[in-house]
């Protein structure tokens, strides 16, 4: 775990430069930055590559992996249909796309993953655990989010001026609580890299007793929590018709927003809304893949920043993006916010990506002291990247470079917890080869049209939402 | 030239369906499509392969390549100053970047690319000959669109209620047409590959004698059209200021638009210019991660697509995207506008976008009964992608994977009129490690600020475009 990166080329903070330098890691910890250091370990190569805190993959649902490429063009509340009606429940397959997603964010910048991970019915300690061992195995630093909420799907949809039954969801509040409960006393392993977040699924699924239920257990084991908010113009209207309020005024009242709560998406937000996320120092994990593809909307997301809000960057699940590439949801919520400011002052440059994506995903986490930047006494989890790669050439700013441009195959070597598990850009903790087959072999080829339950719910999504009648 | 593809995946038309099949090429053009075919000349497996048409880049700067990741966030008209201040004058240096160009648009997918070539002042000619032995050499299908203005940089900014007086070009309109025309008379071979295209740069730099000298030797040597248009809100503010009309309308006066001529950006059109459009029967090439990271707005593409006008897709120059990865061009162009309308129907779906980089490219270039198409008659441009790829895993509707994924090395194989010019996973034609020895030797890191010119006009474009006083 003792290894000296020499010669490498660092952004030197608060400027535009870079450094060439050399950074000592010594049982785990970045202990020494500068040049011509004595070699304490292995010896690295940095000549003509970068080193950069690893990213934060702030959101997203391994076993989408799955689905991805294959739902149609539909927005989430329809999409979600028809992701569930084809969801794996096999935990064969849960291991497989938590290992698939792990490696991807690897191979994309990233050492920390946060996945809300999708629970099979009935066994939900087995599909956490699963998870678990496969991120144990790759050697990414986890967060691990169980799904949950108490009510039924249908449930998500406004009601507008009808009147709408909803079947009660199969399990009890209580139960569910007691379900994570049991999680976190048999996972929750911060040192050892596997942390559980309290983490329901959002307002339009899950009741006030719910979310007070995962603020209580967040306190009692010390817990970050987690939630989808606001993603669609669905769940907005939602929200008014639940609350008579606005879904952040709301988890604001109800004592969920914290310097300690992340909250993905946040894109239908009043501008009171956002003075409350900067008043309570919650982050938004921004996923702007998955909103473009279900045509959720752009999220304010420069207002965000210029309220001092932290800002991160999550992939969210395969099927609403249709990819685990952290580098390309970094470059996308990046530049996509241009459009929404004439006042190219507040649009955000690649070195200020790479913060969010680093620092701003430890933030959100709690992880600010301990990761997210290349800093003497913080944990060692880093990337290098390999500058002499075709996609990174010519030579110009290497940042500009790795965020604006569409680099691939660029990490060279990645660390977590200074363990060594991407080197030469292969992952060297798992057989990816062996990966490949498996995948291969547990699916085949196909193209679906809509689902039944699609079929069933559209029209009254359509008219409550203003569409008009299907033709 | 001849080869049969066997047991190969092919989308079947007018359906979501794909069917294995053999494709046999003789002498360029295919021949057979049918399964069981006697295998005439290579056999080439095609199995756990999808084969599609190439797609057109329909649309790029290759000498840009050298600028990428260096611009910061800045919009059009002051990042064009920055990337005139720092533009390659230099021979080697345009043969170095469009073979970078093909090269990364052949390995996502494209096999004919539009370079809207900038040109060295006063060694137009051989700048275009560099440009043409590099195609030539890499095997792409190139139209080359030599960059061409007849008024000073300045002159793209609106005047609003200033008085602007703009420095005469350095050369006349009439000698600028005969450099053109000895382009054409020298270069452009459309059999051999290489076609040139008549291209003003757009309105906002050229003359109506300009457009009108375009669409004469357009006329005379058989050539299609090809310009800017409208890229921003400065371009449509500057269009009322020159004509008292839209842009559009203004060309449609001149008698520029026609099914022969295609017209890069389109973002700041009204619904009466996309009528024009359609009833021009022009081609739109959509640029969308250019008009994102220069904040140059979303293109009504959706309104266009109901409006019966062909759309394409371009990556644009390296230095606005800042790669050229056709994939992602087609990604994003596909899903970003899934949040300019609600109506889901209107979506693009993968098969859709498939359908626009290849046909739509075509149909933009007059290309439509030789290419775009996997057709019994047509040119075997085409293009072999690896299903077995971990980014095309698991295995789900293929063409939804490759459109929405981040596929990374799935090209397999690559023809261009029959001649292949990709092999397992590398381009054959040109030595691609001493085409990075050359790219990293003729560079060297750097991260710079503002330009002079930037600092220049900067209080002037911020002033017209209502931003207020510079901090």
């Amino acid at each position: 775990m003792n290894f000296t990166i020499q010669n490498v080329l660092i952004p030197i903070p608060t400027s535009d430069d870079y450094t060439t330098t050399d950074v000592q890691v010594i049982d785990g910890i970045i202990t020494a930055i500068a040049p011509g250091l004595e070699v304490v370990g292995e010896a690295i190569n940095g000549q003509n590559k970068l080193l950069l805190p690893g990213f934060v993959n702030a959101h997203t649902h391994s076993s989408e992996m799955w689905q991805r490429g294959i739902i149609p063009p539909l927005p989430l509340e329809l999409w979600l249909a028809q992701l569930y009606d084809f969801a794996p429940l096999d935990a064969e397959k849960v291991y497989l796309s938590a290992l698939g997603t792990a490696v991807e964010t690897l191979l994309t910048g990233g050492t920390t993953v946060v996945d809300h991970l999708v629970l099979i019915p009935d066994q939900e300690l087995e599909t956490i655990a699963t998870a678990v061992r496969a991120y144990r195995e790759v050697g990414i630093r986890a967060f691990i989010a169980p799904l949950i909420q108490d009510q039924s799907l249908n449930a998500g949809i406004p009601s507008g001026d009808t009147q709408q039954n909803h079947e009660a969801f199969f399990r009890s509040t209580q139960e569910t609580l007691e379900v994570l409960e049991a999680a976190i006393k048999q996972f929750h392993d911060p040192e050892d890299g596997i942390s559980i977040l309290a983490a329901p699924t959002g307002i339009q699924l899950c009741s006030d007793a719910l979310f007070t239920g995962c603020i209580e257990l967040g306190e009692k084991y010390n817990l970050c929590l987690h939630s989808h908010l606001l993603e669609t113009k669905a769940q907005a209207m939602l929200a008014q018709e639940k609350y008579g309020c606005t879904g952040v005024e709301h988890l604001r009242n109800l004592g969920y927003l914290s310097d300690r709560t992340s909250l993905a998406h946040c894109v239908h937000l009043t501008d009171n809304d956002i003075a409350i996320l900067a008043e309570t120092q919650s982050t938004v994990v921004h996923n702007p893949l998955s909103n473009l593809r279900l045509g959720s909307g752009i999220a304010p997301i420069l207002k965000f920043r210029q309220a001092g809000v932290n800002v991160s960057f999550g992939c969210d699940g395969a099927s609403s993006n249709d990819s685990q590439d952290l580098l390309e949801a970094i470059k996308i919520g990046s530049i996509l916010h241009n459009t929404t400011d004439l006042e190219y002052e507040h649009w955000i440059t690649p070195r200020q990506a790479v913060e969010m994506a680093a620092l701003g995903g430890a933030r959100g986490l709690n992880m600010e002291q301990e990761i997210g930047s290349v800093t003497v006494g913080k944990k060692a989890d880093l990337v290098l990247y390999d500058l002499s790669n075709l996609s990174l050439l010519p030579r110009t700013d290497p940042i500009g470079l790795l965020v604006l441009g569409r680099p691939v195959n660029v990490v060279d070597s990645a660390w977590v917890n200074g363990k060594q598990v991407v080197r030469d850009g292969t992952v060297t903790t798992v057989d990816i080869q062996e990966l490949r087959t498996e995948l291969f072999q547990h699916s085949q080829w196909d193209s679906k049209g809509k689902s039944a339950t699609v079929e069933e719910i559209e029209a009254h999504y359509r008219y409550v939402m203003g569409l008009g009648i299907f033709k």
